[in-house]
This record gives C-alpha cells, structure tokens and sequence, in this order.
C-alpha cells in the first residue's frame, strides 16, 4: 500500500497555525511522525485562508525535507502555484492533482515529466463528479493515455475516482469500487489507483471506523495507494493486515512491526 | 450479512464444560448474548470429545430453543449424528455441511429439502481442499446444481468456499474472494456465500485484526455470510459498516445501533 500522508494541511488546526508563526517545529514532527508509521508520502497542502500559498507551500516543503526524502504531493488546486513551486521543489514529487480535461491533463502531464514527478489525476472533468461508474471508468482512462502521451510511465501515475460520503452518496463507494477493479484491468502494469480516504466518511460518526473498513474494501478490489492519515494507527494496522492478505507481504508473528519498518 | 455465531463449540472450554456438567444456564447466555449482538443464526457443534454426539446435539438445540427461534445450525461431520438429529429439531435449522461429492451433496440436500432446511456446502470433494479458483468455482457449481435439483431454492443454500490460514496458505484469501465473486454471478438469485472466517487466522498473531479485515475484504467481492464470533465487538461493527458502503442499509448517525436492533 502506497500511503500519502495527509496530516501536513492547512484545513488542520495545528498546520495552519504553524503556517502563521512559521514554526518549523510542528512541521517537521509532523512529517516524522508520519515517516515512522509508515507514509510512504507525504501530502502537502497550506489549507484555504493563506494568502501567499506559493511561499508557504516552499516553506512547508523546505521544513519537511530537513527530516526526510520521501516523496511530497505538492496539493493545490493552482495552476500558477503548482507550476511555480514543483521547478523549486528539491527530491521526489508528486503534482496534486490533474483534472480530466484534455488540455488540463496534459499540461500536468508535461509539468510531472519535464520534472521527473509523479502526477495524480481525478477522474473529474468540467462536467463534475461522474454518478456512474462508466464515467470515471472514460475519464480515467483518457488521464491514462494523456499521460503516456506526456511521457509519464505508469509507476508515476495516480488515477482517483473521487470517493464522496456515504451519507450522502451511497451508491458512490461501491461505484469506486467498481471503477477501481476495471481500471486496473486498463494498462499493465496499472497505474496507482488511488482514494483520498477520508472523504468516505465526511460528516458521518463513526469515521475513524468507515474509513478502515472501505480501505479494506477498496484493496480487496485493486486500490493501491490512498491519501489517508498514518497516524490512524487502526486504519494502518488494516492497510498493513489486507497487504498480508493480498500476499503483498509474507506472514511472520511481528507483521505489523515488519510492515512499518519496511 | 448474515452472521452464524460460532460460540456454541465444544471446541470452546466454558461450552465444553457446560456439556459435561448439563448446565444449561451456560449455553442460554451465550444463545442469548450471541442473538442481542446481531447474530442471524446459531452454529451448534458438541465439540470432538464427546461420546453421546447425538444426545448432546439435542440437549444444546433445546437449550437454545428456550431463549430464541432463530436458525440453529447442526454443525456435525457425522452423517449418522445429523440424520438422527435432524427430524428432531424444533424451528429452523442448516444442516452443516455437505461436500461436493455428488451422493454425500445428494441426500444431505434431500434431507434438508425433507425438514424445510437450509443446506451448507463445502467446496471440497474425495481429492480434498482445491488448490485453485477454478476447482472451487467448479465444486461450487456441482453443490448448487444438486441443491436445485433436490428441490432447494438458493435462499436456502449457503456455499462455502473453505478458508485456510494465511500463515500457511498465504494465496488462499485471493482465492476464496475470486471463488466468491465469480459463484455470486453463477445463480440469480445466488446462493448465500460464506466462509468460516476464524479460520483465515489460525495459530496467527493479530487475529481479531486479521479476521475483521479480511471480513471487509470478502464482503466486498461478494461474501453475504459468515460463521463468526458476534460478541466480538469490532468484529461486528467491521460487517454492519461493510453493509453500509455496500448500501445494504441506509446512514444514519446511530448506525451501528440500529444494525444489532434489525
């Protein structure tokens, strides 16, 4: 399991007020933190309220490559600070996220490969969030050949079919599901497949719960990587557990431990 | 999802003890507490030590008989034991469990058609537990050709796939979750399809973790049943969540609640 570690978000209280002091600090044990429990990336978002997003996206990355060299997903949903900041960006990157649109896509695709980055690509377009399986099944896959045409090779791409509360799109885990199993069938290897958790359970009780519960679901189908949160050490135990029985690792009595070591 | 408690095994101490002494107060708590936590039936198994097979088989089914009529399943490998049994059980039953074998699935079918009975199969034969998807699709298909034949609608049919532990057979849960998805489009409607999921952690660590992860796992290609421990709190909770997502109930905050209520 590819997990991208969430926590380093301005929509979280203790991120955006480490943004504002500028303290290091809370960045930094963040980030190890995460490393530790197993993240084998780390997202990075300023949250809404900051007004240079593009000085605080370098700082943030600035802080979180003084303790590691994993992978950062520089989130962010402009195009003037993505393309900004991924050329400062010093390591390995992931640009979060491309639309679907033909010319959005590829413009991302361009971006990733002229920087030897990662790209994530939701199966979204100008028309929204498919409500059918069939949709984001298309969309995927024109991310995908947009992609390859853009120089990217399949083990630096994310496809994500945009999970949506249960509460209030009921249908729409099990047609991520779906989406998940036929994407998978779409190019070998396959891209990442790839779910922003949380979402699952927006505004739901429970949540910690949803969350491990359709990750377990969602890999029985083919997902391979989420955003999500390491330091949900019962949704890692369940990332590591459905690994093992995916035979994605061999059984030993210290599994859980191995996994996180690893 | 249809949850078979497993607590009434001679396999257990408090159980095996309870036989011993005929203290009946033992057997009706666990009936009892098994039934308040969701279960939908009641696997009933004397245990291998016990020398009246039959005698204790209907001493137990009575006991469970003062608190509850939900299904009680006559869990015994002996054909002798469960013909005997059978015509003198009150309220309904599944007889547990028919192999594939053509004769052996044959009147174990016919004498749950005879009693209004449901039936379990097992995908294994003279040759033993299949080592591939193929062979127990194929079993599988066998049992419920019979079943069908010997007069049993699929609402009264449970095929069980047989999960090994995953310490010694670590391809094995793919396996059965292929067998699944692939049995669950074989009939419409399809049988009941379940597993004996404490199984999948046998002699492992972590097995409470393991069980309620590969639960998740199964029910989402497919699994509608399985023989479990209701009173394992989070167990429980793993499959009224995987219900949720599955949209086999609707959200509500007290989700959980409501599900053990049903």
């Amino acid at each position: 399991m590819y997990v991208i570690g969430e926590r380093i978000n301005g929509m979280f209280v203790d991120v955006k007020k480490a943004i504002r002091a500028k303290d290091g600090n809370v960045i930094r044990k963040l980030a190890e933190r995460q490393v530790t429990e197993g993240a084998s990336a780390l997202d990075v978002n300023v949250g809404p309220t900051v007004k240079d997003s593009e000085g605080a996206m370098l700082w943030l990355v600035e802080q979180i490559r003084e303790v590691t060299d994993i992978p950062v997903a520089i989130d962010t949903a402009k195009w003037g600070v993505m393309s900004a900041v991924v050329p400062r960006v010093k390591g390995d990157m992931i640009l979060k996220s491309t639309k679907a649109d033909t010319e959005i896509a590829a413009r991302s695709a361009a971006l990733a490969a002229e920087h030897g980055a990662s790209l994530i690509g939701l199966t979204i377009d100008a028309d929204g969030v498919p409500g059918n399986v069939d949709k984001r099944v298309e969309l995927g896959a024109q991310i995908i050949t947009i992609a390859m045409e853009g120089g990217l090779t399949m083990d630096k791409l994310f496809i994500d079919p945009i999970i949506l509360p249960v509460n209030v799109a009921p249908k729409n885990p099990m047609h991520c599901m779906e989406a998940i199993a036929q994407l998978r069938a779409f190019a070998d290897p396959p891209p990442y497949l790839l779910l922003g958790l949380s979402n699952v359970s927006q505004r739901c009780s429970n949540r910690e719960l949803i969350n491990r519960t359709y990750l377990a679901m969602a890999m029985a189908n083919g997902l391979t990587a989420a955003i999500m949160d390491p330091l949900d050490k019962e949704l890692m135990d369940t990332a590591i557990t459905a690994d093992l029985l995916l035979e994605e690792m061999i059984y030993c009595d210290s599994f859980l431990e191995a996994a996180r070591q690893s």
